[in-house]
């Protein structure tokens, strides 16, 4: 009888994270599977996601859907209570300006003045409002933890200082009320989980680009 | 009593052309205003696109909308016939997923092995069908024009093979259907008239990188 849902993730992906955030926000339950996407399993992502073999995908009733914004959309019209995005055109065409402007400068991940011209850009989006969502948790919201959280944590770790009350007082606010939301503190990978292991990502990183 | 409905775009560029590819399409009957995006006309960028600063921009009744990908969304929510996306949300999903994938590829314009496993794998999203969208043009379509038309007008001023009948049979048929549609032979720009445009761009690009 009941519906098969699985969100294929990694625990410490901003982007499967997204999945799964949005799905609690329905209150769909699902099944979560943790891809060990640095070892070997990857006979699942080639099946499902043959195309990029990446993490999230959502298996619903035997189908899968695959990138985490389409995810969003798709888990936004099949379940049609708890709507994430709004219904009138133009303010959704807003968000969905947002959810782009979140993703592509994340694919860019630059630390410099650029990022400080985002976190700026980000902090005008909001515009008094407690969420970019409004009063509540919307789809820009879910795209915007990347930011929100997973940027808090790698700062911390190099040292900057990018997303602050100082410099940027609505966003940082945002970033503190959305990571107490009771549905995404329950979701978040845990601090001292994603501290470490974000860690070992940069350090492998700055060498291999010293190698290079 | 009528609609204000304008599209700021360049004649030449892919995006601006997906807008009123759209319009068309819904027979929604707009005003085309051609920004000098080379010259100092940049007022009405700042004022619609202060983010970005860029076309296509579609105004609505003195609402605007920018990024071509949330225009076609807006357009298809607004004018609800005609419609170019599939109601199911899993077949609207997968054509979500191929214009990402199209977009994505678009942004890194490289032309090289990868730019083969990008036609491949376009080719093999056909899987058959007339058009991406099935029987008629749907946004894949309109957003893979990029493909069907820009590409090999450049292919053949670099006197590149790229996409050819030889190398992807079904993905060429596909982009001679899709130019020969009338709705969308009044659109395109003039093949006279982008050929020696689209040169000028490239000896532009080929002397700055000699320079740096």
């Amino acid at each position: 009888m009941g519906e098969e849902v699985k969100v294929f993730g990694y625990w410490a992906s901003p982007y499967s994270y997204r999945a799964e955030l949005a799905l609690k926000l329905k209150g769909v339950s699902y099944e979560y599977i943790n891809e060990d996407i640095f070892g070997n399993k990857i006979d699942l992502l080639l099946k499902y996601n043959p195309v990029h073999k990446k993490v999230p995908i959502l298996l619903h009733n035997g189908k899968s859907i695959v990138e985490s914004v389409v995810i969003l959309e798709y888990i936004e019209e099949t379940w049609k209570h708890n709507l994430y995005l709004p219904q009138d055109p133009y303010d959704k065409a807003t968000a969905r300006f947002w959810i782009k402007f979140i993703d592509e400068k994340n694919e860019r991940e630059k630390v410099t003045n650029e990022a400080c011209e985002y976190m700026k850009t980000l902090e005008s989006a909001l515009n008094g409002k407690k969420f970019f969502g409004g009063e509540t948790i919307g789809m820009v919201d879910i795209v915007a933890s990347s930011v929100g959280y997973f940027i808090r944590v790698t700062q911390e770790i190099m040292g900057l200082n990018l997303l602050s009350a100082d410099k940027f007082p609505q966003l940082f606010q945002w970033s503190e009320d959305f990571a107490n939301c009771s549905i995404v503190k329950e979701s978040l990978p845990p601090r001292d989980k994603l501290l470490p292991f974000v860690k070992g990502l940069i350090a492998k990183y700055q060498q291999d680009n010293a190698k290079a």
